[in-house]
């Protein structure tokens, strides 16, 4: 073995998808051993082993956790909706804020208008906050260019997020995500461009590993959505959706049937979709922050998902509009305060079922023999403290394919 | 003047208490001018002045607020509540939980059991949290000794974190927390020997700015709250408390009467009582992280606060049982998501109305001639993004008493 960590309380989360009360499955005094990034080795600390060993890490007792994955970001975009945030807490109408450029256009515009340089800096300042989060995976969005050339942009920047030797980043185009106003009252010819040019560009280009739709009532409509999966499946991309968020279309339930990893939001699942979620294993991704951040009342049917036995994924789903919140601490925080999941479902949500969610189940998100040697180290006592305690900068380092990022 | 900083987006909070729509009071290419750590000039740059001055700060066009007041926190402790939290969201009944040793007084039994080193290594580390989010005053309560010599303990440690040259330190006795177990149906013998035995040597020692109480069914009456403040009042120090939390007593319109600084949670207090309030010039302190923490529904009175000029502060209320947060970011993005206040408001709660709740309005709070040169540095484009974005690490420097923190 190339790299040995030792003196780790271990959090290994090396627990089926299937059964959520596995627990943490902890090991104290452990070690891991690193071969090539890949861990060859978790398990008791061996004297035999370590003493002597030219690369050896001693964590002095830190709590170690499967580096933490957030499954569901919009990481990229510039402009700023803290005035759209100001005006309308200070009582302006909707329709002013509107008429002065709010809303989801703006930052369409805003990020058609800037470089990827631009996009690249702003994503990395942003990221800084994830990291302290002990995240070493982040799934990134396109969804604000709604052109060719502008998702192509932002997917650019994700994939140039993706070279920084202490992050993986798992890449989604989100065409779907709203009509741009070239295709107004034109929908399907938007879907048409996107199934037809930019799917296959994008799949050419390799620059997505996920398509996602926006699938609502203010999104786009189930057949729609149904068309751009197609396109997707055809052209070898795995697909991922909005669903379910504002109201009950059916979005969960087609995704699943055509093989997502993940179904994202799902507040008005209702007990079929949430039996074809488990019939297709099929994530539900909670996205408390959202919730928060809009005051909604609608909570995601975690006792169903609990029922059917489906693995649950959280995330910040980190953007401008709806969840202005770059840490999965207080994502993990607010799951279990607004959601009622246990701290233990909260990190399962961050790690082995987030990487479900982005189909990297068999390499990441647990702590195990052939997996990816990414993990966090934290000055805490035990797991449920990830959830409980926010603010306090408790992560040690993390530690990417077994190599040692120290935070500062 | 010692030193110039200069480049700077100035947010002074300039603003009267009493007319709350004043502004932030902007100050575009500004500078401020620092002698022995008091600040003796604000306003446009002038190159006449810093050109070949010999010391120059360029801030590179920071946005530059306040240093941020968090004015109630309960920083010290021992122990560790996660596990209580967790039994919780498992479904572990209360009663279980209690005989498992949950509940404020394993935090008592905790702190009277260490050391004064671990009581400040373990309050430094959650002061981290607060720094990173701009704060150079903190208010530190004791309250989890109620004994005299370990309420002493708490408050030696605060004073040692006053130390510290990076971070101001109020420091309040809140003996008047909780009913130490030694008293059980004794609450007034508990409340003598806080009026004639701690507060005397507390105020000899110097070791208290304020005198705290919680006046609740759960805690004091309102009778035995008046006999704490009259000693405190005695004994020169100042008086605040924890009122109208869970039910209408009066301690509000008690604790204003006799001259309170501040009283704080407020949630039941109803328009007489805050007429009392703007009456007396008292602070109104909202705590909405503990509001968000127990899911409470009950919102403080915000819109009597604002008919009747009441002035805001908000702060994280930091503690182990019922407000994990040490981050003041959060606390402000709760103030406006939940409680409705605006950014401006939310700002204004945690400088010039924090100070006021302090009683440090004539040295801190906002950036003005002859006040103390303590201010913030933020990497962001206007201050409403303080109360907005969540997570992105985008403040730059502290600067206290004229000396410049570098965040890391
Ligand atoms: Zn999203
Ligand atoms: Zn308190």
């Amino acid at each position: 073995m190339d790299r040995l960590f030792i003196n780790l309380n271990l959090v290994t989360m090396q627990t089926s998808l299937s059964n959520p009360s596995d627990g943490y499955q902890v090991i104290n005094n452990a070690m891991i051993g690193v071969t090539n990034g890949i861990i060859e080795y978790v398990g008791p600390a061996c004297s035999d082993v370590f003493h002597g060993h030219p690369d050896v890490i001693d964590c002095g007792h830190a709590l170690v956790t499967p580096g933490l994955i957030d499954c569901h970001t919009h990481l990229i975009f510039a402009g700023n909706r803290a005035n759209e945030f100001e005006l309308r807490l200070k009582g302006v109408p909707y329709e002013e804020i509107a008429k002065q450029g709010g809303g989801i256009l703006s930052t369409v515009y805003a990020t058609r208008e800037a470089t990827e340089d631009e996009l690249y800096h702003l994503a990395v300042q942003r990221l800084e906050g994830l990291k302290r989060d002990g995240v070493t995976t982040v799934e990134i969005k396109s969804g604000y260019g709604l052109t060719l050339d502008d998702e192509i942009k932002m997917l650019n920047v994700a994939k140039r997020i993706a070279t920084l030797p202490d992050m993986k980043v798992s890449t989604t185009l989100l065409a779907a995500h709203a009509l741009p106003p070239e295709y107004h009252n034109r929908s399907d010819d938007y879907i048409t461009l996107i199934c037809d040019t930019m799917i296959p560009t994008v799949a050419e280009k390799k620059l997505a590993d996920h398509i996602d739709v926006f699938c609502e009532g203010i999104g786009f409509s189930i057949e729609q959505c149904q068309r751009v999966f197609h396109a997707a499946l055809k052209h070898g991309l795995g697909i991922k959706g909005h669903t379910e968020q504002l109201s009950n279309l059916g979005g969960s339930a087609l995704a699943a049937s055509m093989g997502a990893n993940s179904v994202d939001h799902i507040e008005y699942l209702d007990e079929d979709g949430v039996k074809s979620l488990a019939q297709h294993n099929t994530v539900a991704t909670l996205l408390p922050g959202a919730f928060y951040f809009l005051r909604e009342t609608q909570l995601p049917p975690i006792t169903l998902l609990r029922k059917h036995s489906v693995p649950m994924a959280i995330s910040t789903d980190f953007n401008p509009g709806t969840s202005p919140i770059a840490s999965l601490r207080v994502i993990m925080n607010m799951a279990c305060t607004l959601f009622k999941l246990t701290p233990e479902e909260s990190l399962r949500g961050v790690t082995c079922n987030a990487a479900s969610a982005l189909g990297l189940q068999h390499s990441r998100g647990k702590i195990d023999v052939g997996m990816e040697a990414d993990f966090a180290l934290w000055q805490l006592n035990s797991p449920a403290e990830l959830s409980y305690r926010l603010g306090v900068p408790d992560l040690i380092a993390r530690v990417v394919d077994g190599v040692l990022f120290h935070e500062n």
